[in-house]
């Protein structure tokens, strides 16, 4: 029989190199892996015009749907088979998976190949006839995710498919399997601020009109902002600026132009817009220009039945009483939550990201029995 | 009868390239205009060790002196014959004096060369018995200034030459020849602002300290001071903040480090030690770092007899009368300020350090007649 423990089904994944934007051979992998299940396996290409390059382009997407009687429901799981490039300095090769001592090191160990392995590990697990389950696989969640899991969703959408419930497999447990689920994630918008004065000599100030002054009032109106206080569920919304620059070698000369930039992450209070449109009315008055990029708005699945379910599988396989947060960065769970119920669990990030990524094999195994326990419940 | 014109005299000058700091043959050739006047030429090279080249080093200092009685009174003319770059694009050679039309062209035209010119014209027209006169004559004015006048007043100090009266030959004029005298100059110091802080990233600020908060409370508080309302003769200090610099490529890390420098011109109401305590105390109690560097004190030469004397020459030739300033830049006037009542006036400073620097000839002429006018009653 074959064996189909989560540590062999990671070790084929992170076998793969899959630096995003990750295509060809990953995916094959995970195709052959879904279809001795039964799966229906469907694969494409989005964004691989020159024009779309700068936004990660050429990304490959997969989407596996196992359809169970007409009017079951549908579980989701996401994730993505990319990875973040490994860096100088492994301890083995990151694409070569090792077992040393009770951990398997590899890039994607955590973040997430090792959660993808545990999901279809659990599909072994469990009967064929539960109800209708997916998998959401994209190529591209670490680099602009243009074209990844938003491609999927539209793909989904020209085919009638709409999830019940969605789990995403991003690594949010802490110091140990179980301890942290995310039901939500701020938004995050960065803004360039650019204010042109006009070029003078310091001994002549009235003559100039020096854009530094002026960068300096909106930095200090904006530092009095009170964007929020938090709510039960996301911590108080928060600005720092980044950068600042203005690049004048003259110590005499009085600049033409001062430079800043700015980083909000953000709760439910605010969308993108609104708090550009607020940071925008400040840097206006100062005479300056603003130019906002959203990389991300926040969303919240309000604890209920998909929190509850996951927590409990989570507590009866491990003991451990997740915290629900909605702390830490962006996630393509921002995209899904629009159609879908939506939480994030999966195994300890203290790696993610770093030299020697490396999954304690005995979470493997436990995370494999927490999704199972989680789809069984959520399905029957 | 050799030409003592100022206008061959200046040619005579301009022709020897003279770029800070200056030796050879511009100090041959202004010696040899001095000692058919009966003047006594020191010429002594200051600041030649390796160690100074950074401030300068290997500058020639002239100093003549043509003594009268022993009870005369002492006039001192003081100046520089060294010059700025001439820069690319001049429709005649800088160091090729050339007459076009009403004017003299050539580097040092009015900075300084055409002062020195009238002054050593006006010393023909003048009886050799009127009291004792010297020039003060530098090669680095225009550079760090440190081994120039400074040096001269220490070779002067040492032989115990303390002129009376000092009128420096700076290009003070504006709009026309006669229309501005300085009777002072504002002080200047830049200093360099540094705030370390705890570099993090943006998701997670409670475990960061982001030094541009700081550097914005900093400038803001700055922003905020009023030094002075200025005085009779100087107008209100100054600060401007010149220039920023954080240089973090990261949109979601807060930076370690903001760095900031700002420029100080100020009055007689303060002294560089004085403003760097000032922003020290602003600069440090929101955890940053203060680097003063001061470029020059300010000096007042209160109006009374000297600027009268200047005054009432440049009426007597111009019809002009003048205004009495302390406006523009630092001049080696600040140092002379410490031994003698001086005050700076020479040619129109239109194209003063530009391309294609030329003086009026007619300028050159009365400018003689004026430095003749100021002596003959200053010994007089
Ligand atoms: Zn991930
Ligand atoms: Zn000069």
């Amino acid at each position: 029989m074959t064996d189909t423990s989560p540590v062999k089904l990671a070790k084929s994944l992170i076998a793969c190199p899959s630096i995003t934007p990750a295509t060809g051979s990953v995916f094959e992998t995970c195709e052959s892996m879904l279809e001795p299940l039964g799966f229906e396996v469907s694969r494409f290409v989005a964004g691989d015009a020159p024009e779309q390059a700068d936004l990660g382009g050429a990304v490959e997407n997969l989407f596996a749907i196992r359809r169970g009687a007409d009017d079951s429901r549908h579980f989701a799981f996401a994730g993505h088979l990319d990875v973040v490039p490994p860096g100088e300095g492994w301890h083995s090769d990151p694409f070569a998976p090792e077992i040393r001592g009770d951990l398997l090191y590899g890039r994607g160990a955590v973040d997430m190949k090792g959660s993808i392995a545990a999901f279809v590990s659990a599909l072994h697990q469990l009967p064929r006839d539960l109800g209708t389950i997916s998998l959401i696989i994209t190529g591209d969640e670490e680099g602009p995710a243009r074209f990844g899991t938003v491609a999927l969703m539209d793909w989904m959408a020209e085919r009638n498919i709409r999830p019940d419930l969605c789990v995403v497999g991003e690594p949010t447990s802490v110091h140990r399997l179980g301890d942290m689920v995310k039901i939500g994630r701020r938004g995050s918008v960065n803004m360039w601020v650019t204010v042109n004065g006009t070029q003078g000599h310091v001994a002549y100030p009235h003559l100039a009109d020096n854009p530094i002054t002026r960068l300096g009032k909106i930095l200090s109106e904006i530092d009095e902002l009170h964007l929020d206080g938090g709510t039960d569920w996301f911590q108080a919304s928060n600005i720092e600026f980044t950068d600042l620059h203005v690049g004048n070698p003259a110590h005499n000369v009085i600049p033409a132009r001062a430079e800043g930039r700015l980083s909000i992450r953000f709760n439910d209070q605010h969308s993108g817009d609104s708090l550009s449109q607020m940071i925008r009315e400040i840097v206006e008055k100062h005479g300056g220009k603003l130019r906002p990029v959203i990389s991300g708005e926040p969303f919240l699945t309000p604890p209920g039945e998909l929190s509850e379910l996951v927590a409990t599988a989570i507590t009866d396989v491990t003991g451990v009483e997740p915290e629900l947060s909605t702390s830490g960065g962006t996630s393509d769970a921002r995209f899904l939550s629009k159609i879908v119920p939506v939480v994030e669990f999966g195994l300890c990030n203290a790696t993610m990201h770093k030299l020697d990524e490396a999954v304690a094999i005995a979470d493997l195994d436990q995370l494999a029995e927490i999704y199972a326990l989680i789809v069984r419940r959520a399905l029957g």
